[in-house]
């Protein structure tokens, strides 16, 4: 068994019997006390029994440590997200335009794992609210409030949709959708599609929960102007080049200072660049997009910092589905929350989500907001973690430390400990600040447990009420049982024989 | 006298008497053979007399370095270089309308200290036939050449006419220039304004030397199209806002690993974006811009991930002309390579240049090129340098190590060495890398002849012929000498009571 989280203290062996005695302790702080009352130095070491002190869970760790067909299983599907080539291909201009079984139903997707209205958090009651209202299918947020309460509206989650949403991640039937194929050209290849909503901004949004006029307002500018010319922009690139590269964007903007999670301060412009230029080619006396519209559509990405966020995260949902169903496979392909609980899937390990409850982000909060108004994690973005980006690749962006809180050695040492719990590094993403060494690559289950490193999160914060919006940014890292959990599941399929 | 250079060694005093003796070494290698022959182990300190050797200097050194008016002098200097606000007002559509003197006469300026036509490097030489071509002043190249060095066309520094160039650096009477103004609204301020040309992208460009029908063609482009849609879109922003702030693109640039010199990938995508939303919002029924114009330019502009240099450049002279002619400042206003000679302006000192034999830049190459064809360091460009960025900021921008070489420990570094020959830091531009320390600000011409210490410049590479463009990145230091030449004038000058 591996004992990864064990570095021995460096001192000279020689110059050992010269010194004062220290003394390394591993685990257990209580035994401290007495050796530095006494004058002497103590160097803790923070350990604890693999397994999370379950020898079961230990036993089976060590089995599937050892276990050469995971090992396989892992290396295919980090290749498969290395070589994943996610495109913009497409707006479609109604979410039930994909998806037939939406058409004409009462159905509405979240982020994170299943949930039920009576377990939601604030937020995510005021944006399925929001969102019945958008529809038409109320006409007061009480009645919707009703409606939602007793089942007349049909609840999934975007991950069962080949989607992600950010924060509350509410997608209704008229809202449009970003088309991402993975484009990846190796014959092992799925091509699969994935999907998400578009970035309303920052202040009053229907992912923070807010429902007001003003909300639906901007839902329905989307509808009729922003999705339109969004789409436009991406035809006429798809025929030049089959689409934008999302990942050569994400990839860039590591460069850049962001991690692609909750700083997309690059990205955002490097997108913006690619939008432009097709769209200053656009006819406009053919088509129904407008000058005006294209306008008023620039003015709103360059305003919204975050704009690719979504961007960022349907990228990595279709890199992370590339490297899902993977027999054996430990490799976590999903992690979401949906506001009270956290969930997580593994490559091997089907469509089950391993739930917890989700822990409460620390960081900095905007003024007049504290930590006790944070609403627990929430939104399906941690998906970029699951593809490398965000605490993963924390390093990356020093300047979200300015919104996150924490320091840049901080930031270094989040991406140094993802290393620990990874399969492999990622070439195709480098992280200057490491010397160019590729991101930290397939969250392995195994590794989480052995070490007792949970992954890191960058996060936004929302208030934990309705309609507040975000009040802060910080980091949260995920619950360890989502992982004890997974790997029992993963020793009771794969270890049956 | 300060010995800055001199940094202890860090042994822990106590164990000194158990340890093998260990060296410090001052100075001259020569001393350490015998010692690490003898299995001793020598830290060798970099360390000469101040003053480079001559006790005048270093005697005139002394003086100044504890000169209380040039103290106070170099923090009323700094003070207006961290108050600048370099703001981009207009395109002027030909330089002749900005200098009355430049119309209807032969007048070429060029980056650089003076230099006759005989001492002029390949791309300078190249660059002037292509701008004496471009204007129509001569058929031939052969004609162009005969014309220069017979005399017929009159040449000037840009520097001279409140302006910078990069490379070759050549103004012509017809090309359109960007006009900056510095709007810092304290008292002291000038609102001096500061010009510079278009940047060309990679390539053959006559910045580099090349003067074929390609370059000369690609100029009128600029006339034609190119300059008019950049003057639409600022004189639309300074109606709204008063232009587009240069300093708030270049210090978010910092945040996103540009130093805005030899790296303008950030800078190039937020000033897009700065110009992408006036332009969308044209109306082009009206006015002479027509939409073809305005996609043609944002192609080229999201192509040339150096457009920013320019600007950043100008934003530069604009900030330090406000900090020159301040009477008994050391602080370095100006630096610029002609190709062939290297020369500082400094701030108490008036136009006067201190001139020396400029180095070879050192760094990376494309394929196919080596050292021995690098043009020595060229251009107005260091002006970035003198303004905190490029070589000072060097710390923000680790990717650019992929293009100059050296490692990112080797950016911090030298940015850590800036510190020691600068007056202060400026809370504008932080720095990420460095726990967003303030960037070194105004290079003090005391301190380099103290410390030794010789300014870094990131910079491109020219191929020495004229013509063949850029053929690597690197770095270069300035000439000692011209900081030894500039402290003397400095001593005669502040010291004659």
């Amino acid at each position: 068994m591996k004992t990864s989280n064990l570095n021995a203290s460096k001192a000279p062996a020689s110059s050992l019997l010269d010194l004062m005695p220290g003394v390394v302790n591993l685990g257990i702080d209580g035994f401290n006390a007495s050796i530095t009352a006494h004058g002497g130095s103590v160097s803790p070491i923070q350990w604890q029994p693999p397994g999370d002190g379950d020898p079961a869970l230990a036993w089976d760790l060590a089995r599937l440590m050892d276990d050469p067909r995971v090992e396989q299983a892992n290396q295919v599907a980090t290749q498969r997200i290395i070589q994943a080539r996610p495109m913009w291909e497409d707006i479609a201009l109604r979410a039930d335009s994909v998806w037939s079984d939406m058409k004409g139903e009462r159905l509405l997707l979240h982020a994170g794992p299943p949930v039920a209205w009576d377990d939601m958090c604030g937020p995510m009651h005021g944006a399925m609210i929001g969102a019945v209202l958008y529809e038409g299918w109320a006409p007061t947020p009480d009645k919707a409030r009703a409606m939602l309460k007793r089942g007349d509206i049909a609840f999934a989650q975007c991950h069962d949709y080949q989607a992600v949403g950010p924060m509350t991640g509410i997608i209704s039937p008229s809202m449009p959708l970003i088309c991402v194929r993975n484009a990846d050209a190796s014959s092992s290849a799925k091509n699969n599609m994935a999907y998400t909503n578009i970035n309303e901004g920052i202040g009053r949004c229907l992912r923070f929960g807010a429902n007001g006029p003003d909300v639906i307002e901007r839902l329905k500018w989307f509808e009729a102007v922003l999705a339109p010319v969004l789409k436009a922009a991406v035809r006429h690139q798809f025929d030049q080049t089959g689409g934008i590269d999302l990942k050569a964007i994400q990839s860039q903007a590591l460069l850049m200072g962001d991690e692609v999670h909750s700083r997309n301060a690059a990205s955002t412009a490097l997108f913006f660049m690619a939008l432009s230029v097709p769209l200053a080619g656009l006819d406009f006396a053919r088509g129904t997009v407008t000058q005006d519209h294209v306008r008023q559509t620039l003015d709103f990405v360059a305003k919204t910092s975050q704009f690719f966020l979504n961007y960022s995260m349907v990228s990595c949902k279709a890199i992370m589905d590339s490297a899902h169903g993977i027999e054996y496979s430990t490799v976590v392909t999903a992690t979401a929350r949906n506001g009270t609980q956290t969930g997580l899937r593994v490559s091997g390990l089907g469509k089950k989500w391993f739930c917890a409850t989700s822990d409460l982000p620390q960081g900095l909060f905007f003024p007049g907001f504290k930590q006790e108004d944070a609403c627990p994690d929430i939104g399906d973005s941690a998906i970029t973690e699951t593809a490398g980006f965000g605490g993963c690749s924390f390093a990356a962006s020093p300047a979200l430390t300015l919104l996150a809180g924490g320091s840049v050695d901080d930031a270094v040492r989040y991406t140094q400990e993802m290393y620990e719990i990874t399969v492999t590094q990622n070439p195709a993403l480098s992280l200057p600040a490491l010397n160019f060494r590729g991101a930290p690559c397939g969250l392995d289950v195994r590794k989480v447990v052995d070490t007792g490193i949970r992954p890191v999160v960058t996060t936004g914060i929302a208030h934990k009420e309705a309609g507040i919006g975000q009040i802060g940014a910080g980091i949260v890292r995920v619950p360890m049982s989502c992982y004890t959990q997974a790997l029992r599941e993963a020793a009771t399929q794969f270890l049956k024989d």
